[in-house]
């Protein structure tokens, strides 16, 4: 029920990755507003609609939205998983509260002491794992460790790459140094069960440069697709902005 | 001396500028070197060389630089400007070398602790200044209310905004907060002699998030273009292309 255009968007997601996947999907939400949406999905879809009346806020503190109890869609979701209901719960809601119920509902894996935001970049040779994108605005370097770990897991088992390369997200060619957090997680890094070097994989930084540097990323492009398309009066213009539209 | 393709680019600005501007302009470095390179200057441009005999290397420790003396052209250069024999010094070279020359040769002014790297961004409405962009990879709160007024005087004095507004550059828009850092710099930078608030003219972070900032933004670019680029065996994709390399 959160983000942009929900919960239109949402369901249209769902739809998409029913009729790609075998699994079972849970829309957990307002019931009167999801079952119209769900009309169109083919009839072998596994799709089911749990009910839930209120939704968390967009500005809603964390804390907040988990003590106001299951009456929520994101709490109810994540009930759903504490059950064993379901086995994994995707937003595209409040990212405090999902950090929220996700630490205090949930727990994080023995071992790891936060959970990270991972996203997947395009890049040259193919996409890239990078952690954190936003949920740990201040780490600490061994935290940065276990992010690799986790990032290196992910890149493994879900984008198939055999022996994930880990680097740290740094800067300057010159200068042989980061800042102190980076330095601090650098010799932990290399005792850690991970490939550390190379052509990465998987890069790992803090959630505010992470944050930062995925909404650079997209404003860039926007800017870059936007200058493009204001010359689209032409019709040279208009080919590049049909180009653009369908890349490959 | 330093940088990419030097010293030839950096005499082509050189050349550049003084068809532009009616100012002195002084080349230090091997003049073997430049001296062919300014052959092709306009008669009535102001240009001249300062021979010094070495290079600060790309890859030299600040402080190893700073030692040598007055024997490298990064060096000569700040001494014409402690002298008074020069106004500023402009360098494509090691920027950490750079950095400490202007902090022990230079000193910074009254009620500056440290020099920051402003840059210029294109934006919607306007070039942006953003600084620190790597000077300083761990700052303090005060640091960054320093580099606010810094970067405002530079945006009104050269940019010629009237009065300019600050950001800090922060994260998330549910979540309220920045990081420690950010947190702290907030309140100082509402009590500081400048407009805080608003569609912004200057944006102010830490040289650690400001270089990512950069070279993520720069990579985005080079990406997208490079995706262009790829398709360019078409003879839409030539034009494309002929497009992205004469913008306006």
């Amino acid at each position: 029920m959160g983000g942009d255009n929900a919960p239109r968007e949402i369901v249209a997601g769902t739809l998409a990755a029913a009729s790609q996947f075998d699994a079972h999907f849970v829309l957990v939400g307002d019931q009167k507003q999801i079952e119209p949406l769900v009309k169109g999905a083919p009839r072998e879809a596994k799709i089911e609609i749990v009910h839930a009346p209120e939704v968390v806020a967009m500005d809603e503190p964390p804390v907040a939205a988990v003590r106001r109890g299951a009456v929520t869609s994101m709490a109810k979701s994540f009930e759903l998983v504490r059950n064993s209901e379901a086995d994994a719960v995707f937003s595209a809601g409040n990212s405090g509260a999902f950090l929220a119920f996700s630490m205090i509902r949930l727990r994080p894996l023995a071992g790891i002491a936060r959970p990270a935001f991972a996203t997947i970049w395009p890049a040259r040779n193919g996409p890239m794992v990078v952690l954190d994108a936003g949920a740990n605005v201040d780490c600490k370097p061994e935290w940065l460790v276990q992010f690799a770990i986790m990032g290196a897991a992910y890149s493994h088992a879900v984008l198939g790459v055999d022996k994930p390369k880990v680097g740290l997200l740094s800067i300057g060619e010159e200068e042989s140094k980061g800042n102190e957090l980076i330095d601090a997680a650098t010799p932990l890094l290399a005792d850690a069960p991970i490939e550390f070097a190379g052509d990465v994989d998987v890069i790992v930084c803090d959630g505010f440069v992470g944050n930062v540097a995925l909404k650079l990323a997209e404003g860039a492009g926007e800017y870059i697709f936007g200058a493009l398309k204001e010359a689209a009066t032409t019709s040279l213009g208009a080919r590049i902005g049909a180009l653009l539209l369908r890349p490959k």
